[in-house]
């Protein structure tokens, strides 16, 4: 290769960020470089913060930079209801997507046969001590809507068996906008199935 | 904004890397805080030494770690043939395309009304000083065929005017596997006017 050692190094390691192939991180390293010295003093400035100040959030497992994440120590969240989900991306998208007020909780994956992900390689048993001492009445478990995520959400319910919490799960059926048509067989069947009285 | 001030901080700092956008700069961040603190130092270990090593060669202004590039530190190239490009991509646009043999030169850019970048921002003087010092016996300017790119070729062939040196340019026509009926109209008048017997 005729690019310099230190290029081909950056290349390869921005090549490991998701969704990034050879011609885009060739594109990031030629800019980066391009931009100056500034700029790439800038970005390793911000991945050092960040591997040195950010960790996981005790109680609920999403990004904290100090004790517990900016839910868990807000005073202006229903400590109530909890939704469960699989990544903290999944926190960000629930916070866009509504004016949810309660808490969450971050299992760190789905229960996968494929993945050799077990329920002991998830936060199941810390959900389970916080519904035991934090008061909480619903768990709402929002594992995406696929085999594994379903297996998890039927783990999750048989473990919170017993103790006094209602345990829900986010309605299935057409998303909006899409046409009939063109629709996946198992959402149709389950929507029809589901239907509801106008 | 619920999330820890040094991750938004990389956000941002990702979100100025080409092409890339909120939501993928925050995909890019997830995954670097998840792949744990030794992924995120390989990176600032990377990004430390382009910004470190990496200058543009003196000579072709293409990347360069020590004193020339490797292509002008090869003895294996042709020092007769130049390849006139706007920017280091372009560069290895050329060498994945053919077994180019030659050296390159890149510009810079190109001349841009614009983007204000005339041709004393270019590496124009040192194209002429390479072509007069080095024995170059074809400069082949290998520009995009823009506007932009077209006056660029145009200024550099009379920059050249008066040194024994071929000027070329590559040819335009229809690209390789496309249809007529969707070419755009310049493309296809410029392709029949330099029509070829078969």
């Amino acid at each position: 290769m005729f690019l310099p050692e230190a290029l081909q190094s950056l290349i390869i390691e921005l090549q490991k960020l998701p969704g990034v192939g050879e011609k885009t991180a060739l594109r990031f390293a030629f800019n980066l470089q391009q931009r100056g010295e500034e700029a790439m003093m800038a970005l390793v400035k911000a991945l050092r913060d960040v591997a040195e100040k950010v960790r996981p959030c005790p109680r609920c497992g999403f990004f904290a930079e100090g004790e517990l994440c900016k839910f868990c120590s807000s005073p202006d969240r229903d400590r109530q209801i909890l939704s469960v989900v699989e990544t903290p991306a999944d926190v960000i998208a629930i916070e866009r997507a509504m004016d949810f007020k309660g808490l969450y909780h971050v299992l760190g994956g789905v229960i996968s046969a494929l993945r050799r992900t077990g329920p002991e390689n998830l936060r199941v048993k810390e959900l389970v001590e916080r519904v035991k001492n934090e008061g909480v009445k619903e768990v709402i478990i929002v594992t995406s809507a696929s085999a594994e995520g379903e297996t998890t959400a039927l783990y999750i319910k048989k473990a919170l068996e017993g103790l006094d919490v209602k345990v829900t799960r986010p309605a299935t059926g057409i998303p909006m906008g899409s046409s009939i048509e063109f629709l996946d067989a198992l959402t149709l069947s389950r929507a029809l199935r589901a239907r509801k009285e106008l």
